[in-house]
């Protein structure tokens, strides 16, 4: 990882290296996902089967996986990772429920009541990535908060085969269908159903580029379906002070790496120390990772920044916006109300990202790219929708009515002052 | 209006009722607004300048608003009006505090603690139409809840000239800078930025077919700015059975119809004699109004639907997913619980929609267009963003070393298993 003195750059210096790399534009996979899209919205369940053939490879798998076949993955399995599944979904499940929204009703003023209804989106759609190994952790992600929420339909896809981990953690979390689908044939199938796969109201889930696209492509169509939020590549900056310890931060700074070639990576730190540390201690650590030709290729674009202070770091940090926010300082829980722009953060020496990424309760889906500064960490809100309720007593719009019609003239909206004064008049008949 | 009897169609006949009309496919507008983002990434504020030269038909205007025009503007008013906007003012901003999020923090096992924070968007943009009448009411329903919210920077665009009761309402909601910049221009200067207008975080606020358009252009550019929700034309859906009062129905229904040719407007009740009595109600109020024409345009594609049971409008509204639900119902209360997919839903006889739309302390800002499935009713939430924090300890992470191992090792994630070990391997070292 290269190391820069942050007061010694330029404006300019300081920006590119932060600078996230371009997503790729994609013309290419633009079109090819929009093919995608329309031969499932035309051939439905065949162009699954024959999408699944070439993508996947896999000629025999029914678009749905039977119960029998996830009661069978169960079985598989050993008894130390159901435990291990178990548990993080019971901690995913008590900090998703505390989430849940109280009714709020507020009178306004008097006989104008005001409310705010939470309800469950009705049928959502979760995608599983497929790839070298299985991610049942996303399952429980994705899976929990619709169980937690409500949602009366909860559908998933991922592409064949589909793990035993996977099967059973679906099973778990009462997720009411499995499709054998993956790619963007799986956004479209949910998105717009097809003879088997149910249609949904929004999409979760993480994926390559074509899922992602496939997501922009059905959520920006009315006739598609809604989605949880843009992708990016996936990112941790590390705040660390001269109490860190180099070897923590280095194995999480490589535990972010090794996610893909285009994670990004960066470690703040106003103490020069620290930041020689780390910087060994990463090159004497990759060497013992599986995936170390994959870490090696996203330290490449990653960078260990020595500031002036660790107030500069929490303005760097700030102006960044990271997904995983890791702070190894003496003091965290001081600089937390400072912290801003961050998908989730992480106190203190004891609390790695893959704890986060798998069980201590908090979501791992989280904004990346920069979107946290508008974009929220997943969670039980996005399951569900707010509407507004209000009911007026007779005496409540006399009390609204002069205000409601002084507004709606100065609004030129005649007939929204007359259903005011239609009901005055009738009051005022019957007084 | 025409009248159907619902039980009498067919199951395709039922589906054309209550299709929306398409919304228009725009490549024509896609590549204007297009122009117009490039053109003032370029050319900033000198191409402000000139497009509203070219559509507002101002010349003189300077971009920003002073402070002393804001003031001049409140000494115009009278003091009814000022009076009016400061009671919705009051009512809105009680109703949007009320919204406020309470920290929450779990404790999901010992030593495990799981957080969830909010913290307000930073810059946030407002855009206010223009036309024939100001719109103040949109204006306090985007300002209110970012003054709530506590969002640091809170810019508004609308072209001019600026009515004074948008400045009047733009002071009363403490947003920092003013500029006189409409349309897609607009959109384009808050998403990116300009020399004198600030780039913000998100963007809110309705719009014609160019702002609408600009606002989904610049949130699928990620150097552009997040939005609030997709666009489309205004609907309100009226439940009534025979203890309505079919002026008051038709007086909510035409309140809708006002609003432009493409409004949505629908009747549903198991009354017959309801269904006439307001068909003919519409037809005599309509002829009162000083927007007849454009109501009468709206009424053309409108429908009253006589269903068999209240129950079977319920079916129907939660299909259709209205913006605006009306319930003139015996007892609209009982009812519900049973509503869903509504934006905002107004509850008995004395509820009109302009109460909702001005003053009684819900916002007006509501998903459209079948987007009730997914999108909440617009609150403080959108004004904010949640983070999850976590901080385990020493013993928290002994406690789940295992379980975050065994998923680890089931991801194939060496260096997400390693973060954990090589803090286990320390404590025993320690121990």
């Amino acid at each position: 990882m290269k190391t820069v003195v942050w007061q010694s750059l330029s404006a300019d210096q300081q920006n590119a290296v932060l600078e996230r790399p371009a997503i790729s534009d994609g013309a290419n996979i633009t079109s090819i996902v929009r093919g995608v899209l329309e031969q499932v919205q035309q051939n439905g369940d065949e162009a699954l089967k024959a999408l699944t053939a070439k993508f996947d490879k896999v000629e025999s798998a029914s678009i749905r996986v039977s119960d029998k076949e996830i009661e069978a993955a169960s079985l598989r399995l050993s008894d130390k990772m159901k435990q291990a599944l178990q548990q993080a979904h019971k901690n995913i499940s008590a900090f998703h429920k505390a989430q849940k929204a109280q009714p709020l009703k507020v009178e306004t003023q008097p006989g104008v009541v005001c409310e705010l209804v939470t309800r469950a989106i009705n049928k959502v759609g979760l995608y599983i990535p497929g790839g070298s190994a299985p991610l049942p952790s996303t399952v429980l992600m994705l899976g929990v908060p619709s169980q937690i929420a409500g949602c009366r339909k909860v559908v998933l896809c991922s592409p064949p085969p589909i793990a035993d981990e996977i099967l059973y953690v679906a099973k778990l979390c009462n997720i009411d269908e499995v499709y054998n689908v993956g790619g963007a044939q799986a956004i479209a199938a949910m998105a717009y159903g097809t003879e088997t796969v149910s249609k949904v109201d929004k999409i979760f889930g993480p994926g390559n580029a074509f899922v992602t696209e496939a997501k922009r492509q059905v959520s920006n169509d009315f006739r598609g379906a809604a989605i949880d939020m843009p992708a990016g590549p996936s990112e941790v900056l590390v705040i660390a002070d001269e109490t860190a310890d180099a070897d923590f931060v280095a194995a999480d700074l490589l535990s972010q790496a090794e996610h893909g070639p285009d994670s990004q990576v960066v470690l703040l730190t106003p103490s020069p120390m620290i930041a020689d540390q780390v910087a060994d201690a990463v090159q004497r650590q990759l060497k013992l990772l599986s995936r170390s030709n994959i870490a090696e290729k996203a330290l490449g674009s990653s960078v260990i920044v020595v500031t002036e202070s660790l107030t500069e770091c929490i303005a760097i940090s700030n102006s960044y916006g990271p997904e995983h926010l890791i702070v190894q300082t003496k003091n965290p829980r001081e600089l937390l109300p400072l912290l801003d722009n961050a998908g989730s953060i992480f106190l203190g020496h004891w609390s790695p990202e893959s704890v986060g990424d798998y069980a201590s309760g908090t979501n791992h889906v989280l904004p990346t790219y920069g979107y946290t500064r508008t974009y929220s960490s997943l969670g039980l809100a996005d399951f569900s929708k707010r509407m507004t309720v209000q009911e007026l007593s007779k005496e409540g719009l006399q009390g609204l009515a002069d205000t409601v019609v002084t507004m709606a003239e100065a609004e030129g909206l005649d007939a929204h002052k007359r259903a005011v004064t239609i009901r005055i008049d009738k009051l005022n008949q019957q007084g």
